[in-house]
């Protein structure tokens, strides 16, 4: 039983997972110039934000030392192209910017052109580094909140193969499994895309978890009838006052989480974390193409001229979330306070901008 | 725009909607046979309590009529042999032992085998009639507890194609279509069966309601986003004490609805209620076949080995339920008094069997 990991970087080489093959296919594939790994990211082979981020900045890593630019002003000026380049593969996700950026603000430092190339990459290798150890401690605090815990139920898969390694909401079950602590996780199908059916389960599966499946409206029976104990999921975007974005139905989650009294946490990793924002009504909820809802892979199910209403994301207000647990420690409420004092460091670092 | 029927008795032949083909395909099949009955009934062909009751009804008529018995003990004898056969096409659906025993109950009236096919045969047309003008009270109630609202939600089918016309959950917009009140319907798509896409969708398009799609786990965002203003749902089992067992995914919109403080309604007919229930702990919970989860028709979604929970309904306490809207009257709490004083005839009727 091992945890999968969806990122590797061996002997100067990118593979990653090819998640849209799973669960069916597990298919690792060699991505060797910046073009592929554009492709690998508009096509979702590789998908979750901190996965995204990671991949791209290997990507831009990549491209970079294939430059025969021998001026460091030439090779600048190409990194700055494949930069705009790699960052219009998913305009919408943070992470891929957030990397990106990181990358070019320390190329900026290089005194040469082979220096440059070595600092793209040594920043990659560092922000995956820095993703797999923030997801451990992730997974350590959600394990110290979920205690004696056995029956969790989770949502869509804020898992190990969405991030370095370990994932965010999956990650106390990864550790659970390597230290012989025994989960029984409750995995919501996630409609309409099916990610916990399609790779929460798989993922759980590959590591040894036991998981049981179940469809989104079975929620609340389920939690009555299992006896489950606590609720845990990702998040996409969080405000200054606790508000969580995540996959759509994490909102239904957590009102049945109070409804029955059982304890509803969010795991994401500090970068979540959006202080611009004052709270949930302010994050912008992206809707997808309706065909989403309307067919199954080709197939039509819902007939010709459906109204559909498909939104991604929905918003968990703070009231309903028991804790935020992040690489930085568990947050209580009084959120408003206690985000500012866990992240108060951050906070510095956002105003300075 | 008309109001879909499932089941029509016209000139001594009986013709059904095939729901199997639904949406895609609209096609009537006439069932000319107690066979053909039984083989529409067993594939599923027609669906929904009272539907099934009503066809079983004009099953076991069509099947009289075509018996060559000249002695009316030889007709009984084999009336009772295809009672049992037909009553074997679906073994835990109440309604068709409900009808199939009204039917035996006037036949044994017959003082002739003619008088007997005629008995049984107006039997079938009674209960056919006396359920299309149930739904229509459960309707007009609806329509009066829904007042001005115009955005209410709904789950599975409870509708016009489930019983003789109307409906039980979705009266109220039929009926509102008629006299140009409109609604706009939010559809859960009801997984694993899709009975929301398939059914309810296509069903109230052909009256002309206003109906949005959604998957189950975007219900509690949409109740905010769209300003939902009831939820209202069928019922499968009612308990003395009002406790509702419905598809699954009922509770959690129940409760959903508590949260966002907006009535929650049931409309069924009274003889969904079991008083020899005293509540809803002792209904019940069917679990069905786990490929409804794991597959979509003949295609793998979960790997292979996913365990699986596929309960077919839940319980929805009393507690959660504003009203209870029969075709007797709207009971409200205390549901333990108010049942028993609306059905009081009942109560009667079932204490001296």
């Amino acid at each position: 039983m091992t945890i999968p990991v969806s990122i590797l970087w061996n002997q100067d080489q990118l593979t990653i997972l090819n998640q849209q093959k799973l669960p069916h296919v597990i298919e690792y594939i060699h991505l060797d110039t910046i073009e592929a790994v554009f492709d690998a990211i508009i096509s979702l082979k590789v998908r979750g934000a901190p996965a995204i981020g990671i991949t791209a900045a290997y990507g831009l890593a990549i491209g970079a030392s294939q430059f025969s630019a021998e001026k460091l002003e030439d090779f600048q000026q190409e990194l700055h192209e494949q930069y705009i380049y790699l960052a219009g593969s998913r305009p919408t996700a943070v992470n891929l910017f957030w990397a990106l950026e990181r990358l070019m603000k320390k190329a900026e430092t290089a005194k040469t052109v082979e220096e440059a190339k070595a600092i793209l990459l040594a920043e990659a290798i560092a922000i995956h580094k820095e993703d797999e150890e923030h997801c451990r401690k992730i997974g350590e605090y959600a394990l110290s909140v979920l205690g004696d815990y056995r029956n969790v139920m989770t949502i869509c898969n804020a898992g190990s193969i969405a991030t370095a390694k370990y994932g965010t909401a999956l990650a106390p079950f990864h550790l659970g499994a390597e230290i012989g602590k025994e989960f029984h996780v409750y995995a919501c199908e996630t409609r309409p895309v099916f990610q916990g059916s399609r790779l929460t389960v798989w993922e759980l599966q590959q590591s040894g978890v036991e998981v049981t499946l179940i469809t989104d409206g079975m929620a609340a029976h389920t939690i009555q009838a299992k006896g489950v104990q606590a609720i845990i999921a990702g998040a996409d975007r969080i405000a200054a006052n606790g508000d969580s974005a995540n996959k759509i139905g994490t909102l239904g989650l957590a009102i049945l989480a109070k409804a029955f009294k059982i304890p509803f946490y969010i795991a994401a990793p500090s970068s979540t974390f959006d202080l611009n924002l004052a709270d949930g009504t302010q994050i912008p909820i992206e809707e997808r193409d309706e065909k989403e809802i309307t067919h199954i892979g080709e197939s039509r199910i819902a007939p010709e001229g459906t109204l559909v209403y498909n939104p991604a994301f929905d918003v968990t207000p703070n009231e309903y979330i028991t804790g935020i647990i992040t690489e930085k420690g568990i947050i209580y409420p009084d959120y408003q306070k206690n985000i500012h004092n866990t992240l108060g460091e951050q906070i510095g670092e956002e105003v300075s901008q």
